[in-house]
């Protein structure tokens, strides 16, 4: 019997390799799903499936870091589970999702994630990954954490500060739960809306016949996120934890992530697909169906020059990398709030399309260069999460998960050509600059030019460490040289007012 | 018997007249209480009492909108009683104060209001008012707010962001509240500081050993205060509610209002003396009786560049009008806490010297005119709270609350001379340009050169009207013109999504 | 022949008196031009003329602090005159404007002076006063300055920073003319734009075959508007010359102005009717002469959020005043530059409609109360240039310059109907709430129900007196006790390297 | 004759790899100037000297950006020639320096190339490169700067808006300089202050007696600056030509480039040592000696919080890279402006210094991670100039540019024992962490625990090529999509006003 030496090998062929920090033309080769080689005319074993990239980019597969996949919510599940999700991601030249374990109060954090990983392991097409979420505290939370961080490959969490009483919690919690993460080298992420607030609103918003999708926002306006967001990064910096803000939806949210920076807080902002992409006036359209489909937490803005906006912060660096929120659910799904926004079930979709909207919006306009494309899409994220170098490069060693991304294509965006689950997408005619002709998914090519060949349940969890250097390291630092000092004083020995005497 | 023509009645001759809008010569002439004429020359009933002016500013009497006399606090009570607290404002030309009905949680409103009322009436020296704080929340509570609208001359409340467990009201509750206030036209105000953090970093800088007065900063330093800022603007904003901040401490806290009247939401923001004229390094001074007689809530902040700079903004009208949060401890008191800063009773003195400290650091440095300094001290808190044109002006009608002062002479504060029973003066040793050498209340002059003749119980409570014009026009306007809007749409029709089946 | 004791007497009867600092219920009884009593039921003399201002608002007169009536300008001359142009802002209510005088280079500023005020007084039906351009620079223009003040009743110098080898001097220039200004106590103003980029990117948009209205803004965006603002207060600043940024236009320019009081320097910004009512889009309409009718500079801005933006700060006191830089020319001049934009005479209306435009925008929409409206239409322009409170209120004493205003009633803004001699209007079709019933300027009924009867030459020039105390009571201050110091040291008597050998 | 295998040949073991995108244990093997191998354990030639570097970084050796070296400048020449100067450079770490040639007015660019190249190649001992200062402005200018470009290896262009009448540019000038440096792909610098102002405000301080060093400062303070890098901001950005301010010396400077970044202008900024490590306190110290060793343009800043604020802002890419602006005056050169701080040489040290002043003020205070440390003083220069991937990271093919680095070693700076030539040092006394134990200059050996082995000449002068990824390609991309577009109308055909009739 023969053994086959083309067997799990591929080599790239003229492209230009993109990474972070520059890009170069070389040939990569892949071997047994890790890259092996890459540089100029590479010599390979004979007959080895060659990948033609002349006047195409090769970089790194894209990494979606917020995603829920099949996720129980609002009465519904979303009807991307994580068959549909990565197969879809895939397609548009996303190699590897971090979903959320996201179970209810009074829910084991590891029960939750034992379920997650058993609804996921039998479906994934691709790597993948989680956070999980603090949705209530107790004691059992606070040691499961740990458990999590040292058993369990986990090293972010998201607590929130919206959906009252479902999965919200108050400052006090939230202060427990973000000294937890620092004593355990994890990652705190939020979730910044003010939930009482939000409460408060939406009751008024019915009260006042406002029922239809466009009350969603307006009981959740830009200010109701960016007190959150500001609120958020000040409990974190004053325990000394690093914080992660999922989903920023608008300019002033992202201004005050930014200006916090600028004072040197550890903090990370996520622009998703969906707010760099569209906007909000979609929720007052005509069309009931077209404007629940936009419905999401926090919403879209109606102001329509968000998108730009932050896309400009992400090009910057003052925003770091990109994820979707992907939890979809189809038009009979969404149609459970007809007659109540509150009841319709929040979420869009993302995953499939993240990658194409960034560079139409990014890249195609000028914002940033291809290597900063690769940054937000790619290589951030990996460093954030603890990935890099296994992922978000291409380098020697690294994991096989490439694409082969054409500038020169375009395609446009349809529902009824993409490959979710779900039956409506909010970036419908978009006509995006940018096609990913071959995606290859831990050296095995899954898309060849539209064609999509993957495997059911063939994705691994990728667990990780952590402590992370890029999250930790000034952290680290700041520990060791400044902490609180008391002032050196004689002991009052003065007289003190006698409180028993009145 | 001779009927005495004369008595009631003064003038005042050959001085500068200051309003808020303008200096002018000006005799002033005062019949029974009330400012009867102001003009050149004026021609008075022979043999009355004629006060030289001659290069002297003729200024509205000083209103702090802010002060605690003889309050029950931390175990103890404020030293400064309405008798010497009024009777110390008057001797540094302040003839109004506002001070604040705080009873516990728990406490009805009505009650601690009628008690207030008689610890005060009997004792006042000047026309005071006051606010009344809701340190709780409950129907009752809602309730009682509106009598005190109604029937006790009432139209300002002061809700607690911080004090947990004391007075302080979590968010929903002040949403609560800043709703009623809108409903029966009165002005919400703040104390703004995150409450959860503090309780918990106050316990961890004693748990480090830090137990010193340099601990009640470090637990609470400037970006806990700015976010609370932030966060009562968005909840007041949300709830259409005009917003008050009391003592407004630190540089982002400012910047914070600033950037909200920027937008044009409708908010006042109020510095102390105590932040004009000193600052938070004395935390860290050597001696802990001076340390801790600097402690206030929020305190004072280290940055030394932050007096200036709300003096800045004072002058620019970023900020509105002066108070000092006068609550005074002595030595004594304040040693409850000489193992602990979470003993130290909270406050400081100010009341007597807030105008030398607005005009010395405001004035004199030519940040401000002297129509802005009669403005600060007196008008705009007259037109915030209702009392103006009463109160706040120098015009024919108004009351005859009038402090002569003189521009070139000089006094250096201290606890040694001052008027107020507190053993401690936070500004000891401050030269101040700026003198009032006569001052007039209610048409009676009550301190001629450095002399006091006061009489205890003789003040007023000065009732006060809701929706005030120049807090709420705009507001009612809004109201009439932006309302929210449903979008006009066809019943969706189509299919839902069936539970029922799963 | 009997005395007509009524001559020259008015009283307002029952309306709601308003000033910046307060509105009140009162009469007004008017005597000879002059303000003879304010207040309740007044008794007047039998026979008098008696207006009913029930449900109205009694205000003053408004002040449009920037005009070019008749301006000789781009090869032909604006079509209001002096007299269409005061008797248009009579119908509008504004009551007196203050003018430019503005030769070329090399003229005398004195000749200038005395040709405008020939052609002024022979025309005017209304108060009015002139700024004088310093349009170059000289010895002898530094001379003239110096008597401008102390003999013609000038307090107030524009230089350019715009219009290259036309108007505009260079910093170094510019220097010396805020260095004089300083000397002999005037206001410097400035029209910033930075010239030399216009120069470059009009010539380059012509170039590219860009030859329409929307090349003017093209060639000047906002930020050129912007560095010139910066750079102005940067050298009025180092120059401690108080400064006066005419038409603010961009919402990055007012911002510079808002920055730059929020530090204490002493700078007054002036958005006019255009900027507030109308935007910059105009200039990419398809018709031709709709665009070329909206050329002014700087222009209008695109950005569609500016009115808005520009009406908040002017509501919350960043911005200052409001004028129009009412300059006309008809559709037949705009017509010259039908091939190029550069040709375009510049300049919009505006006089006529300012006090509504300001209303419809400011006081409707509750972005600012019906006092601040007086103050940013009257009371604030009266004040900084040194006219209060002869002018800018309703007190006794003050010029009988009154408009009696009806918030309920509306009027539709047009061409077609308004008192300007230019056949177009830039607010062309807007609706706004609040109408001039009655116009009163110096005592006399001019405006009646839109009845207007007006007498050509009877408006007075006002002169003014340098050092105007809004303007300088904080120069003065800081120059007194804030001037550089030096460091005393030890002279150095080191070594000191000798250059002559090499 | 034996073939020595070992020369030219190198091995760093164990020790961490320190690039800007991540940090990681490896041995790095050099041969013939180059970096061979990188890798755990890697074999090579036996014999090879070994480096051991254990606990310890291996970084790219640091690029200066901004060098003066043998400058005649103010009538005197730099004391640290090129080869003082390369060689205390490398004693620190700095392996390649980036020099300007700099002729006068009317000099012809080329000429000045010449003898800038003939004055380095004789002695530089590190590689180098030239920026070209632009310092006048003519047609031959415009041509030689083609020339520098396309044969002579300059990618780079300065401009002076200060130093009038010896090197500054007026706008219209610096709008050609910059539409050239964008014709021909270089990237346009700018030292930034307005020289107008300077000229007068010089005068002024000299004038009023104030002649020391702090005068140099109180006539050019940091709005002076700030103007500048607004106007030069605004300037390049009208002309779509990338900008790199060099030496940003103060807060609001920089806050100037952050907010240009923030929307997406191609701009970067340069912090050099002394203004990071530093403060302009120094000029106000008694002796005139240290005073005047302070002495640069501009300034440093008064401000001590400046240093701080920089850093953070270097940490978190608002900033970009550092530089030093190393020109060194001894005390007895300085000492020319003993009476007339005008006539004190402008410069410090800083080459020597800037890789400890980073590390000791950015990672040592934990503001940065060591891998941003290495992308500040090494890799984005490297990126911007054009030397990337040649210089400024470790990888394979890369310049053996290397340092080994010891944070836990501490060193003391003082000139009396630093490698330069100057006899004053700017950081006098600052305790540093951080020092490169070895330095490594092209494969070789330069410094080897403190001992330093130069070559005299062996320094490459280094060309750069046009048209740099990293600057230009967002600039291509939107010049690609974003051009100005005119608006098609319908010819004008209507009345056009005939001048000819008056």
């Amino acid at each position: 019997m023969a053994f086959n030496f083309t067997e799990g090998k591929l080599v790239i062929r003229n492209g230009t390799v993109v990474n972070a920090d520059q890009k170069f033309k070389a040939d990569v080769y892949v071997v047994d799903g890790k890259i092996q080689e890459v540089g100029p005319n590479l010599r390979v074993v004979e007959g080895v499936r060659e990948i033609d990239a002349t006047d195409k980019f090769v970089i790194p597969g894209g990494i979606d870091t917020h995603t829920h996949m099949q996720l129980p919510f609002m009465g519904t599940v979303a009807v991307d589970d994580f068959y549909h999700g990565t197969r879809a991601g895939l397609a548009g030249g996303t190699t590897m999702i971090i979903d959320f374990v996201l179970g209810g109060r009074g829910t084991s954090l590891l029960a939750s994630y034992d379920q997650w990983r058993k609804w996921a392991d039998e479906k994934v097409c691709s790597d993948y990954s989680f956070h999980v979420g603090v949705t209530w505290w107790s004691p059992q939370v606070r040691e499961e954490m740990k458990v999590l961080v040292e058993e369990k490959g986990i090293n972010s969490f998201k607590m929130f500060m919206a959906y009252k009483d479902v999965f919200m919690l108050r400052d006090d919690e939230m202060l427990q739960a973000f000294a937890r993460c620092k004593e355990i080298g994890a990652l705190a992420q939020v979730h910044a809306e003010n939930g009482d607030l939000i409460a408060v609103k939406s009751k008024e918003m019915v009260e006042r016949g406002i029922t239809g999708p466009e009350g969603h926002e307006m009981c959740r306006p830009e200010e109701v996120e960016t007190e959150a967001v500001k609120r958020a990064i000040m409990l974190a910096n004053q325990t000394r934890c690093p914080l992660y803000v999922v989903h920023v939806m608008s300019k002033s949210a992202a201004d005050e992530i930014s200006a916090a920076k600028r004072k040197g807080i550890v903090v990370f902002g996520e622009p998703i697909a969906a707010c760099l992409g569209t906007d909000g006036t979609n929720y007052w359209h005509k069309c009931w169906r077209h404007a629940a489909g936009h419905v999401m937490g926090p919403p879209l803005r109606p102001d329509t020059t968000t998108p730009g906006y932050l896309m400009d912060l992400l090009a910057n660096g003052d925003l770091d990398c990109t994820g979707t929120d992907n939890c979809t659910f189809s038009g009979n799904q969404k149609a459970l709030g007809k007659d109540d926004f509150r009841s319709i079930p929040n979420g869009v979709n993302g995953v499939e399309d993240r990658m194409s909207v960034v560079w139409e919006k990014g890249v195609y306009t000028g914002k940033m260069d291809v290597c900063r494309f690769v940054d937000v899409t790619s290589t951030t994220a990996a460093k954030i999460f603890g990935l890099y170098p296994r992922k978000g490069c291409i380098a020697v060693g690294s994991d096989a998960d490439i694409v082969v991304w054409d500038p020169d294509q375009t395609r446009v965006i349809s529902a009824k050509t993409h490959h979710q689950a779900v039956d409506f997408n909010i970036f419908e005619g978009l006509e995006c600059h940018g096609v990913p002709v071959y995606v290859i998914s831990r050296g095995k090519v899954v898309v060849d030019h539209g064609k999509i060949d993957v495997v059911k349940g063939s994705g691994k969890f990728i667990p990780r460490q952590p402590w992370t250097d890029f999250v930790y390291s000034r952290v680290h630092q700041r520990d060791k040289v400044d902490q609180p000092q008391k002032v050196e004083r004689e002991p009052y020995t003065g007289p003190v007012i006698d409180l028993s005497k009145k």
